[in-house]
């Protein structure tokens, strides 16, 4: 038992950490009786004193590794990006600090080096913050379904796509005025890149590949598809067949083989992810004995993720507090990433073609030369519309290669996933 | 460090009982890996059992009691009812050993006696599938959200009341032939009172307050209304108005007190409640920081059920692999449950009245005269419809009253709350 205060350590105090700040003043009672003893905020490190001001100002300093190094219990990372993220929080781990963060990036590239840091020193490490904001999805994964065996984990975990694309559906307006639009509300930063390139919902999917399957996935093994592709046609067709776009991120267990990706799919509109609009995120997991389970809240803002934040630092505090070293969480599975790029799915094909009777036939036929077994094929004004049974990425490409030099073919077909 | 099998007694081999015994034999492996060591399932209490057949039947004793005595670890306690349940839980939880269970009406009853076993032998009490079947909410509530302040909690938690509005929704008939078609199909018991009269429901909100709020409610004290009287032309005239009807649990906090009701209301057709169709459950919470969040899934049947059961199951079998000791919840909060029997909310109501001139209106003024305000009020063929503002329920009732005895009034008004 600890008779002194939990002693944290806070790097960071822009939106998440500011939030983080107001919550531990605004609720210190509360979150003594759950912790079983006070939190003493020790220090907040920021790269600028003079910009944040505040009853906290005494607390701020710009030496955020002596701030580490100092007698704190619990480090929260709230800078973001890697470095100096990962020395700091390293070293925090390495001297028997717990550590809360909602840094995807840090994590997602650096667990393995992190959580062997805090298993080799007993010190924690949580970041349920990184995934979804608010939305519980990695406690979830890993505690209450660890009994059951996962098979798929697929969600919106990207607000700023999501965004977008919702905006995109709701006005019938392109990618570009969408996007600004998000500029201008705040929910896309300025270089929009790591999003919509889906660099941030690849982060994402390795951690949830490693809640739910163990799987260790760098980043950079997931197959990635922006969205910045995608056009006002695109959702007006998903439209006209009962669909709508989003942007998807999954990981599945597929033959011994883990596949994740991320990437624009159309999703039926009786979809429960195709109810999650705007900045929502939302996660679907399906596991053997409980089935399908939905998780969905606010994805982003400072608030949000900070109640994420503060939960991770209650749990640590508290077995700080009681005196208790949690066992370290099973060993990672050694699940390799599908070096095919996935594993089947349903596509939705749209061709612009030649007005004349027989071209429908003639475009099925190409797809089933290539294995790939047409759903539905039909024509609407001047294109053939052809959903494709699920069928290995390679054969779709490789029919659509041979649609685009057809004669009766007008302009390169333009292909989407369907999810669900 | 524990180094030999974590043993499991378990109490119960009905649907759910013999779904966590396929799981936990299913899965092995995979559980060992959880937990740090292997799990080793030492009997099953059942009444008869000539009754159950299966590769465990070495495993069957009818003397629970002495099951629970033995040298187990965990009682997992899936009888249902209070009693022997009670005796059997409360005699596990004071010789220290852990126990999961997924009876609701035991710990909704019983929980602060029960808890306190668990507080002075340090043995841990888990019930995650008690509410929701497999859909995580106890663990978010108590857990990922610790460090914000949850506001409301408002759910679907009784399957069979959905499944039985949701039959009704679609197929336009009665309650009766609704609920038939439920029994047929297994979603509901020979004697559905339980699920239909809202006790189901009313454990399962008072679960929900406890882990929201750490209010200690008696089941009794839940303000509960039956769906028996929902009629055909009540769903009607919900989908007429652009809602439907659903089966609500609801506790909120409001001024130092808990409200915690069950009944069926009318949701918005774009409330996150209003696609939870069928036997599917599902669980809205609004947290001042983390703002609303929603968890959907199966919430009855034994697989699903298990895979809560299990999920607990492991958590505890970790601590104790690994000799921890985790510190206890909070201690409950003194937050007295509202007298007045609930907080101000909406109200839908039908009136059939006389075809004139000027009966809306007069209608209108009757809840004006009781400080209701009408929000919309408009004639339907024979009836008048007004929908309220929030308004507290004596006040709504005696409306009622005042409109029942209008000379323009042909039947008793059919009212039913709003929600969302």
């Amino acid at each position: 038992m600890l008779d002194r205060p939990v002693r944290v350590a806070l790097l960071g105090h822009g939106t998440v950490g500011s939030a983080v700040v107001r919550l531990l003043t605004g609720r210190a009672a509360g979150l003594r009786d759950r912790i079983g003893a006070p939190v003493d905020l020790v220090g907040i490190a920021v790269l600028e004193p003079a910009r944040h001001a505040g009853p906290w100002r005494h607390l701020l300093t710009t030496d955020a590794a002596a701030l580490v190094d100092a007698d704190v219990d619990v480090v929260v990372e709230l800078i973001g990006g890697v470095e100096p993220a990962r020395e700091l929080v390293l070293s925090a781990l390495r001297s028997g600090k717990s550590v809360v963060t909602a840094n995807k990036a840090l994590v997602a590239r650096h667990g393995l080096e992190l959580r062997a840091a805090a298993e080799s020193s007993g010190a924690a490490l949580r970041y349920e913050g990184a995934v979804a904001g608010a939305v519980p999805v990695l406690r979830p994964l890993r505690e209450s379904l660890a009994g059951d065996r996962i098979t798929r984990v697929s969600g919106i975990v990207n607000g700023t796509c999501n965004f977008v694309l919702t905006t995109m559906t709701r006005t019938g307006g392109c990618y570009r005025d969408a996007l600004a639009e998000a500029v201008r509300l705040g929910y896309a930063e300025a270089d929009p890149t790591a999003d919509i390139e889906g660099h941030d919902a690849a982060a994402k999917a390795a951690l949830l590949a490693f809640a739910a399957f163990g799987a260790v996935v760098d980043p950079g093994e997931v197959r990635r598809t922006g969205i910045a592709e995608v056009t006002a046609e695109d959702i007006a067709a998903a439209q006209a067949s009962g669909r709508v776009v989003k942007p998807i991120a999954v990981c599945e267990r597929v033959d011994g083989q883990v596949n994740v990706a991320v990437h624009p799919a159309m999703v039926r509109a009786d979809h429960p992810l195709a109810v999650v609009d705007g900045v929502l995120n939302a996660v679907l997991v399906e596991a053997e004995a409980a089935g399908e389970l939905l998780f969905r809240g606010a994805g982003a803002g400072g608030d949000a993720t900070a109640s994420a934040v503060l939960g991770d630092l209650v749990s640590v505090a508290r077995d700080l507090a009681a005196g208790v070293t949690r066992p370290a969480d099973a060993a990672p599975v050694a699940l390799p990433v599908d070096p095919r790029g996935g594993t089947a799915t349903g596509y939705h094909v749209r061709v612009e073609v030649d007005d004349r009777p027989g071209v429908p036939v003639e475009v099925g036929a190409v797809f089933a030369g290539q294995g790939v077994e047409p759903e539905s094929l039909s024509r609407r004004g001047s294109h053939v519309v052809v959903t494709t049974r699920p069928a290995p990425d390679p054969a779709v490409l490789s029919a659509l290669d041979k649609l685009a030099v057809l004669p009766e073919v007008r302009a390169l077909p333009r292909a989407l996933r369907l999810e669900g």
